[in-house]
């Protein structure tokens, strides 16, 4: 039986995104472990541009690069539960926040806080910027303030079921909540619809993960928090 | 008769996209100047995330925001030719590709490009840095070694036919090129390809623009060049 692979690390929070999809759909997968920061020469022969996530089907021959282009192909190709849901204009607001995700809060949370927290300990061998960390805590700050006010009008980020919307966003929270960047107070909002997602089958996998010398707070897999 | 608004300024890549895409498709639309460096208030209120394209067609109360979601509207509402089109497969390479020129090509030519030529000019009155320009340009350079690559391979960047991959590609060369950051010597394969689009009804409006107090280099809007 043919069976995709999916090239990730731990703490990728476009790996995550994919893999809760995946999860969300039942489509099996096995991962296969990849330091991006390492740029394998097998691995960018695979992908020039060096990023995870990549999926590959060896026996079909297939590649899929980019943790959009692989959501949207198993939107397509996958019967079942759909995560790109309703009319046109659904979808845009969807993708619209899945770029929200993977641009704004990637840039001044994930990114600075994979950096600072587990690129410079891993790679580099120093300790973390203070100031850039509390330049990411303050940015997520915000990031869960818009949250909250979109679970204020909305039962889910994008509109009334669960969509990919809501993947990116907890893919990308869960990642900053390991690296020590949320502070959940005052967040009500954010953090019953966050605990939901932490308790679907989909996600109780990633949260079991560890990444090598950097460990997540105590909190950060309990469903109640 | 109800009309999109298309917010952009004239070097905007993203917004160049769609235009594109538009153009192909044969959508109508207007375009309103937005300099989102300024940050506007109304601005900001329609896209909390600040940036170019943003469409909006009052009449409908319709607001699109981010260039992939607009283009994934129109793809899937305005019949006619399609731009991320073929199998799953097919599209998801299409994707890749988009993904490629705004994130990668994006980060390394034309950010930079636009960040020392038009954004250090017209907002902080500076120079531009020579060494951030070089960088740019020989970013380019591998870049555009990637497109003749394709090129050899391929009638067009993501297979047999046009696809917003070629719009993608295209909408960030124009603006490198505007920006004076593209050398062809020994890109015959990218020349002739880019020539081809060029000469396009969806693109001459674009190459026709002017931002102000940034000039184009003379070459900039023939199609011989």
């Amino acid at each position: 039986m043919s069976m995709w692979q999916l090239y990730q690390f731990p703490l990728c929070p476009f790996s995550r995104k994919v893999r809760l999809l995946l999860g969300e759909k039942g489509v099996g997968y096995e991962l296969v472990r990849e330091s991006p920061w390492e740029r394998r020469d097998e691995f960018i022969d695979l992908n020039p541009a060096g990023r995870t996530p990549v999926m590959v089907d060896e026996e079909r021959g297939q590649l899929l690069i980019d943790s959009n282009a692989i959501a949207e192909y198993f939107e397509e190709t996958v019967e079942g539960k759909a995560m790109i849901n309703g009319t046109a204009a659904q979808r845009a607001e969807i993708r619209r926040l899945v770029a929200w995700f993977d641009q704004d809060f990637y840039y001044e949370v994930t990114g600075p806080l994979l950096f600072e927290r587990m690129q410079k300990r891993i790679v580099h061998r120093q300790p973390p910027d203070g100031g850039a960390l509390r330049e990411a805590m303050k940015a997520a700050n915000n990031h869960l303030d818009y949250i909250d006010y979109l679970i204020d009008h909305r039962t889910w980020l994008a509109g009334a079921t669960m969509s990919l919307a809501d993947l990116a966003a907890a893919a990308h929270i869960s990642v900053a909540d390991y690296l020590g960047g949320i502070d959940w107070t005052g967040h009500d909002q954010t953090k019953g619809w966050y605990s939901g997602l932490k308790s679907r089958p989909s996600f109780r996998p990633l949260l079991a993960e560890r990444m090598e010398i950097v460990s997540p707070p105590k909190y950060y897999e309990d469903v109640d928090f």
